[in-house]
């Protein structure tokens, strides 16, 4: 499903392509996140027009609302929200493990909706079947997520447990038109790092996750753990990065070897009223772009930099209009997508050294 | 500035056609309302694709927010707002009068803003200049506005005072672009509907807006007055019934001869998850809908029915998405063109009536 494309000599970044049945993707990727089934604020005609070919969906959301009997009604969640390109879901580990009042035994995951309070239980078996059910291209195995700081011992119970999941769920899935990724885990030590990533070798996966990253650790301790754990990954199967969406970040990654990353980042901070550019984040908001007639980003041929200033959308955002959102937050995924766009183009033109220092200097604004 | 080209034989119905230097707008007309800049969710583009011809902003708003300097820097509201059709703006009136604690004298109002309490004063001159400034295409004679029930002396004295800030409005109007329109005022009472009516007239303007109906009186009484005003109203001049958006009392109001209309209504009601259809309006967030698999209104090519389900649109107002706005807002407004597009061909092919008759049995669902 995964083939290298270009290697660039001088740094781990290479281009690949992902084959789906809902075509081919191109990595380094990022993927926009669709946690409730749209990405927040925007259509998907406007992810498919900004030519995203990969986004992310929460499984443990869609099977809250609106449930698995309307997505299986549909088909899957692709019919459901409109989405003809590559679908990823996630195995609701993540979202489970930041409720309260959970109750987690071997077995599985006891918890209450946020929703209404009804009980519900998670396994690996569960999470298979709700991904299944949800039909997207990758899928990724069920696992427990930590925190930051945790201590040693809990790291180590959990991460083994993690990888007996990890079994579990490779075991529960049927689905081969589905790829199912593990997920590599073992908090900020490297050796538990280590021992996870080869139990899931063991167990054989045709794409790896690097989780509970970015999580709170000092920006430093995330490059390390990648660092000891990317020449140890399989060079010709994806490395999926979860949940990183700052430019300088994902720049920085694709340095290492990463090809895929998620992050609901760039359209959060647009809410906010913060847009990525070229030259570093801006804040939309401030006055002093009250009468200015330039575009988000000079560089950005995006719709919105085309055909609107920054004082019109630092007016919508000034008096509430929702339009603001909008605005920000298709700039900002249309911007990341560009980026890993160019990042493509310079590894694959043997260039990206050159790239990254550029554009590493030009993101300090 | 107006023709008409076609008049129904068998009802006061005609099409006309106004033509401003934004390109010509045919009659009847829907005006989507865009307050602050932007029909709320939705950007110009989209009214574009959509197919207006002509929006309404409020002059008072932008007065307020972002403010003339920075309207002024970009020279008129077209271009801040990146509209290339015709735009009308109201003169404040309306929005003013809404306002507690304002202090009216011959001169004008005194008020403050609710945004910051900073004191403004609003007279027929003042609401020129701005409506200059903003640069529309058609602006709109300052009045006062009453609500709804109001005494006979007061209604009296009020649009006695409104025509003399007719006359005061037109002596300040220099911009032969733009077509300054006067402002029927009255209250309920048809005698001095009448009286203002014939002052404007003697004043003279290239077309008549009938203010202050559809502000709490019975739908009843609204027609009533419409109905003893359009005989006394010049044939070739455009008619423009300030507020009203409501698909039956479109119809309604076509029939009697009235060519434009503006109203918040379809956006408002599709903020509260209302959708309009040719079989009435829908609560989209009713549960029915949760595994429908029609578009909104299965007779319409607007890109949302097209492109999502019933139950998709659901599900994002449920969870709470801004899409789901978007979703609805779009689609409302699409239907009110289609409907004044159906009306005018109707009209065009001499076939109102029946046309009428169709579409008042099928709205009511």
């Amino acid at each position: 499903m995964f083939r290298i494309i270009s290697q660039d000599k001088k740094t781990e970044a290479r281009t690949g392509e992902i084959a789906t049945t809902h075509g081919k993707i191109l990595t380094p990727a990022f993927m926009p996140v669709a946690t409730m089934g749209a990405a927040k604020t925007l259509s998907s005609e406007e992810l498919e027009e900004m030519d995203y070919k990969l986004i992310l969906a929460n499984a443990f959301h869609l099977y809250l609302k609106p449930g698995l009997k309307i997505i299986k009604k549909f088909g899957g969640l692709h019919n459901f929200m409109n989405w003809n390109q590559g679908l990823l879901t996630d195995s609701g580990g993540y979202q489970i493990f930041s409720l309260k009042n959970t109750k987690v035994t071997e077995e599985g995951v006891n918890f209450r909706s946020s929703l209404d309070g009804s009980s519900h239980f998670f396994s690996p078996e569960v999470s298979i079947k709700v991904q299944e059910i949800l039909g997207a291209d990758i899928i990724m195995a069920f696992d427990e997520c930590l925190g930051y700081p945790v201590e040693c011992k809990r790291a180590k119970e959990s991460m083994e447990r993690s990888m007996r999941w990890a079994i579990r769920s490779k075991k529960a899935h049927r689905n081969n038109k589905q790829f199912l990724f593990g997920i590599v885990q073992g908090s900020t030590d490297k050796d538990l790092r280590r021992t996870s990533l080869e139990r899931l070798e063991e167990i054989g996966f045709p794409g790896y996750g690097i989780g509970s990253l970015s999580i709170g650790e000092p920006e430093e301790m995330m490059f390390e753990i990648v660092d000891s754990l990317i020449p140890l990954m399989p060079e010709n199967k994806p490395r999926y990065l979860m949940g990183l969406g700052k430019p300088s970040q994902l720049l920085e990654m694709i340095k290492k070897g990463v090809d895929l990353f998620d992050s609901s980042f760039p359209t959060r901070i647009a809410r906010n009223g913060s847009c990525l550019t070229h030259q570093g984040k801006i804040i939309i908001r401030d006055s002093k772009f009250k009468n200015d007639t330039a575009p988000i980003d000079e560089n950005c041929s995006c719709p919105v930099c085309r055909n609107y200033t920054r004082a019109y959308i630092r007016h919508l955002f000034n008096v509430g209009e929702v339009l603001a959102l909008r605005l920000a937050s298709y700039h900002n995924l249309f911007y990341l997508n560009h980026l890993t766009k160019e990042a493509r183009k310079a590894i694959a033109e043997n260039n990206f050294s050159s790239f990254y220092s550029l554009t590493k200097e030009a993101l300090k604004g």
